[in-house]
């Protein structure tokens, strides 16, 4: 990419996303007339003006930088999207495949062919290749790690062995290693020689004969100090690492901590074996607080907004079949309370009062736990702390909000009592949704699951079954 | 901070916050006792005791880098936080009171007197008095601004003068810049001269006299071209830059897209007035992906999890009102069909699960478009066909799963009519779900408000009303 580019498409990157929308749909009824137009002349004049919207389309594309090329990628549905993908997939494929989203690029590769998809693969890098693998057909992969030389297939394997959400599974390859025992002096003549230094180079590694990281020397280091000092003398010996089996959102959070830009990878023996960058990083934050977003409200996964509805209906049949389960023990519940209904109507209409409010809130608490969780706060010697705020907060609401609709109930039915069993309900049932607002959450991440999982789904699920038992319990045996 | 520090406490963070923890709990055991036992010579010892921890705690936390001890007062309750506090705030509070949160930041202002907060804020660069002077004292803020030389005070107006959502907020002014009519080898020179660059410094600014921005050199290209070369052969000409009234979140997205470190920002008379760096970009994607998921579940706003309870009260009542006029309008349209209950109490028992299912999916369409439209990848042109979309899953949906509990309502009360209008209610309201799962979030940016803010609740006010009207109305229509 030139410098050039990205300014521009910086600027109006909503414009250019309009202005490739409608140069499709420009396409789109020029197709549609020379479907139903059938004479040769007008066939001609239309195909001209198809090219010539083709041709204005491509050109738009090419000034465009890779990632804005994936943005405009995952911004179009199904058919408009492999239109822009055929006329760009010659040249940048392979930057625009590791550019999108996994269920994008999904699309796109089945809409590629194996000699399409080789030459993509080429260009990448020992990791690029390895996030590209799982998705490629098996053939494709093999062919690829065929034309690798020993080292690089080595590595391939390597990044392949680790679990996605692992260190190993995120670095790369590309350090620049230098010895303690010369001078910057050398170091800088050394680079010199590079044609280029990797991108997110803020530090250079040194390493002993047999590969072990000794330390790493700061590029601004290498530049502000006297060019005759020794290496070891000006690197930092003790530098952050990580090991390939840590846990990649540890690691990202150690970046955002410590403010890194890049870090060493070193095996078990403290031999160096790839590198971290922040831009690896960064998407993993965004990924780890969209799958929150997501987990919470009982959606599986990533949901490309235009994937086909039966792929959303995958996406979101588990929770939604979960949360039929509960919605009829709810409404067994009920069940059980038909007798008392029966004699005082009231009881139905004021009921989902009760559950509402208690979802409402057991979901503000359930939300501020699963966030507190994802950034390390809580731990066992506060929990009894949490619990007994949460509790004195729904108490409060409580009384005071149960109160209010207590008395409005009393206006509405002329029943004092009526009002009083409501407020006493809607204030067990706040307490019930912030007891478990806390123990979901803790619970699902002592069974080592994600304590964000259908969080919603589930708090809800109890306030709706206790708000209807609490309310209607009491109403059975206070006002009947 | 050194690197040797990083290494040790990145290794076990959270075995750091339990050691804090247990020692202060000794601390207040100690505490209890002093209190209950009067003797003087029991007195001596548990003083003793008592300063042997403390000083063992001091030992603990000054071995830790600036951003743990933020981590660690943000997980500790108000009365540990302050003790931490107290050993911490003399050498290292400036440092610390930039790393913690904001409402963390508040409890911890509130502990110091003006002396101190003058302290420390006096090693504050411009950028980060501005982010402070905001929660500091009136006279406090007015004495460091007079302490301030010119240009530095300057900076600070000027980036006071933003607002919070701005580029001009977050900009810092440590750009080192350099000439484009000198050799590199001149440019080298020049960096060793400084004692030292300033973090995240992967390119250098280049100006012209009247301080225009020119181009940038980025370190990479300054290392590996020859020194006898020209700065204006080897820098990018028409780098990226960002105006100081442009969209702090825009500016995160660019540095996400096109992986940048740091970035110019330019007047508009193209004059180079400050940076931005990626540190800042990254809290900011976290902070937007936090309010997101806050904002969903209607809570205001970030929320310390041991803020006390009238502010957690605060935080949370806006939306708790707005639900509990929602639920009492729910309450009212089963008012409304009072009578059809007392006939055919069935009813009251069905009617949650219509709702609740509504609600569900209601919450997993709402989640899909807010995220979407916080990726910028739902633009007019393309609304109706998720709108198609949306609606098609929820025919689906609604069929399938309804028919199912048509069913289970079938067997339950022996009336097939009974179960018919089940499914179609079931079908209806998740039809109503999709349809304002997306409008909701989109009017909601039309009216240049968050799209997500209150989505939960509004969706679900939606759904219940809807569900419960849509139910008893039919049931009312075909079955009494």
């Amino acid at each position: 990419m030139t410098q050039v580019e990205v300014k521009k498409t910086q600027e109006s990157l909503q414009d250019r996303l309009a202005q490739v929308v409608e140069l499709l749909q420009r396409q789109r009824v020029v197709e549609d007339l020379t479907h139903r137009q059938e004479g040769p002349h007008h066939d001609r004049v239309e195909n001209l003006v198809h090219r010539q919207n083709l041709v204005e389309l491509q050109r738009k594309l090419d000034d465009l930088h890779s990632a804005d090329v994936a943005y405009i990628l995952e911004a179009l549905p199904l058919e408009e999207r492999l239109t822009v993908w055929q006329l760009v997939k010659a040249d940048r494929d392979g930057d625009i495949l590791l550019e999108v989203s996994d269920s994008v690029r999904e699309t796109l590769i089945a809409d590629m062919d194996d000699h399409e998809l080789l030459a993509a693969a080429k260009e990448m890098d020992a990791d690029e290749l390895a996030d590209l693998a799982p998705e490629l057909p098996r053939d494709v992969v093999h062919e690829l790690m065929e034309a690798l030389d020993g080292q690089q297939r080595e590595r391939v394997r390597s990044a392949l062995s680790y679990d996605e959400e692992q260190v190993g599974a995120l670095m790369d390859f590309e350090m620049v290693t230098i010895r303690e025992d010369v001078s910057l002096e050398v170091v800088l003549r050394y680079l010199r020689r590079l044609k280029e230094l990797p991108g997110h180079t803020d530090k250079l590694f040194v390493v002993d004969y047999d590969g072990v990281l000794k330390g790493v020397l700061p590029i601004k280091r290498l530049l502000v100090n006297d060019p005759e000092k020794q290496v070891a003398e000006v690197m930092a010996s003790d530098p952050v690492s990580f090991h390939p089996d840590e846990d990649a959102y540890d690691a990202a959070q150690a970046f955002e901590r410590y403010d890194l830009i890049s870090a060493p990878v070193v095996d078990k023996n403290g031999k160096l074996i790839g590198r971290l960058t922040i831009d690896e990083m960064v998407d993993l934050i965004r990924e780890e607080s969209e799958s929150e977003v997501l987990n919470m409200a009982g959606l599986r996964e990533e949901e490309d907004i235009f994937a086909s509805v039966w792929k959303s209906l995958r996406n979101r049949w588990a929770w939604l079949a979960i949360n039929l389960i509960t919605a009829f023990v709810a409404s067994r519940v009920i069940g059980l309370f038909e007798g008392s209904i029966e004699k005082l109507v009231a009881l139905a209409a004021l009921m989902p009062i009760v559950a509402g409010i208690g979802g409402n809130s057991g979901n503000q608490t359930i939300t501020m736990i699963v966030r507190a969780m994802a950034l390390d706060q809580v731990s066992t010697g506060n929990t009894s702390r949490l619990m007994r705020k949460e509790l004195a907060v729904s108490l409060i609401n409580g009384v005071i909000w149960g109160g209010v609709i207590g008395a409005v109930a009393y206006l509405l039915y002329g029943s004092w009592s009526l009002g009083v069993v409501m407020t006493a309900a809607m204030t067990l049932n706040l307490l019930l949704a912030a007891l478990m607002g806390v123990l979901i959450p803790m619970t699902l991440a002592r069974m080592g699951r994600d304590p964000a999982m259908g969080a919603s789904v589930m708090i809800t699920a109890v306030t709706d079954s206790g708000g209807f038992f609490i309310f209607l319990g009491l109403a059975t045996i206070f006002l009947l």
